[in-house]
């Protein structure tokens, strides 16, 4: 098969050998995979990322001296089972799944594995009872975004609002829009969103924020306190860079929850007095519960979210290494698809 | 009155004249006054410490070219009434009370204030209604770490334990032995307490702790590990120095809570990406509420918990500048009262 390969900390296509389903595992053909951020992280901090995961014990730890193909967000369909499989979906049928597969007695991360390739490849063996059927109607390249709109309803979910809370959503990349999507689907009514690039704040508009704010134009924190009257403030760090953590603890009422939604790689300065004087909390957040993703799913296929603006561009497998470097800059496009079928 | 000052970032002892007790002030004799670790932040980061709180809102922020008596942790006897007084508790009575003044129409902390002296003088004016009357029995040292064990009361109720959770506290000076107190006081079975001072580890076992770790010999995380079996892991960081936190999010089990009763003047540095790998939560906490220094009080007096092994020394106003020496030490003491009248 034809893929995209992270080979040398570089992104090359290449024809590998089609992958073949192992025991509970099913084969299918990739028809549309995000490009998520994580995946820009890992091809520039991959010996960091490595390093984080073997300190903090993460079960699986890929080999980055062999190739590995990236890639999980993503729809797919069911071309053939392997051995030990119930064939409950048929073959033909479109479906969606947390990128994780059980290969070699160890839960591995799809997209992150040298053993099996994400969705940057034509094909991909996926572990047949996380499948979920794409229900009739969802376009393929919605249904894509399930995994990365499932971050954000398990963010929203992880920070516990109530009808007293009003959010405000600090970077509107694809993380900030997929929070204030969780945020529109559990109905909080005060959704505040900034972010420097007028692009994105578009894309925020278009989400179902409420309020939209330069920083250039207006601290963020002044926009949401403008509307968000007597209530307790929620505050979803979703830029992941060094400084934006201290900043938000500086700029936050007291009594305040921060969410840490943004993947930041490096070491980041804080200045603890600020989160003493004012009783912060912060929780960080990572990935979602397989409940938070099959509702996210159906959420989509309601339309209950219109998840259309997220979706800004579209390659093929040999324009995966110029789609890297395209997303470097916000302006051009929230997410990038890659359809490794399209020639 | 005889007082212990600060004055151009020392500390000396003058002569300053007696307090008068305004409207619902009530004049007291202070009969003991604990020695704060934040006294001694004070005099070292004075600057520092205002600017923090400029920078954070906070409704006070003393002038420190004046005269500042320090001293908010004490236990007093009423001598006097200002105007517009209830008299409810009478002249002889000895009382506690959180240290906050309303003088000037807004609020002020005694102990920080330019208007109002603290305990580290042999008299100070208080607010009536705050007035706590300590119940028969308890002694004056004793009711004197209401306050100080009002701060582990409340680190604890702000980290909404559970029977599922397993306490560690990092750090065993003051803070960290009111918060073992803390979690004795809320029934929880599994403490483990670290520190590296052999005198603070005999400290925090006297105080109930269960299982004592000297980071020299175990990490404190493993001797947890050790005891806590499936419980969720709560860490109380109680030592308030730079790369604390850090070293905490590092080692902490996934899920964990932080909770940040250390109070940490300066920049500190942190690895997000182990918070969000292991979806960590960091809690800080400051001070208490009327009602956990008002609970506190009646712990102590109901001898719930045994606060004797904390009074390790004593000092008259002239000792007190000494005393701020002695304690940086933490071989040497937990806690140090002054006896302003003591000659």
């Amino acid at each position: 098969m034809r893929a995209a390969v992270m080979r040398n900390k570089e992104i090359v296509t290449d024809t590998l050998a089609d992958p073949v389903p192992g025991s509970g595992e099913v084969l299918v053909k990739t028809l549309a995979c995000g490009i998520c951020g994580s995946d820009l992280h890992m091809l520039r901090h991959a010996d960091k990322m490595m390093e984080s995961m073997r300190e903090t014990g993460a079960p699986f730890v890929p080999n980055l001296r062999a190739d590995v193909v990236m890639g999980h967000e993503f729809c797919a369909e069911i071309v053939d089972f392997g051995p030990n499989t119930l064939k409950q979906i048929p073959v033909g049928s479109r479906v969606v799944s947390m990128p994780i597969s059980f290969r070699g007695g160890r839960p591995q991360a799809v997209g992150y594995s040298d053993e099996v390739p994400g969705g940057y490849g034509e094909l991909m063996v996926l572990t047949e009872p996380l499948l979920l059927e794409v229900p009739n109607g969802l376009a393929t390249e919605h249904a894509a975004t399930t995994e990365p709109i499932a971050v954000g309803v398990h963010a929203v979910a992880r920070a516990n609002l109530t009808p007293r809370d009003a959010a405000l959503v600090v970077g509107c990349g694809p993380v900030g829009l997929a929070v204030i999507a969780g945020l529109r689907l559990a109905g909080v009514e005060t959704i505040v969103a900034a972010d420097y690039s007028p692009m994105r704040r578009r894309l925020a508009q278009h989400m179902g924020a409420h309020v939209i704010v330069d920083p250039n134009e207006q601290r963020p924190i002044d926009a949401w306190r403008e509307v968000a009257g007597a209530k307790a403030a929620v505050l979803f760090e979703c830029v992941g860079v060094p400084g934006v953590i201290d900043e938000l603890m500086r700029s936050a009422p007291p009594q305040s929850r921060i969410v840490v939604a943004g993947v930041c790689m490096e070491n980041d300065s804080i200045r603890p007095i600020f989160g003493i004087n004012k009783e912060l909390n912060v929780q960080f957040v990572l990935g979602y519960t397989p409940d938070e993703f099959a509702r996210t799913l159906r959420a989509l296929a309601e339309g209950e979210v219109d998840v259309a603006p997220m979706v800004t561009g579209k390659t093929g497998v040999e324009g995966v290494g110029e789609a890297f470097r395209t997303l470097a800059n916000p302006e051009a496009h929230a997410k990038i698809l890659v359809e490794p079928w399209r020639s």
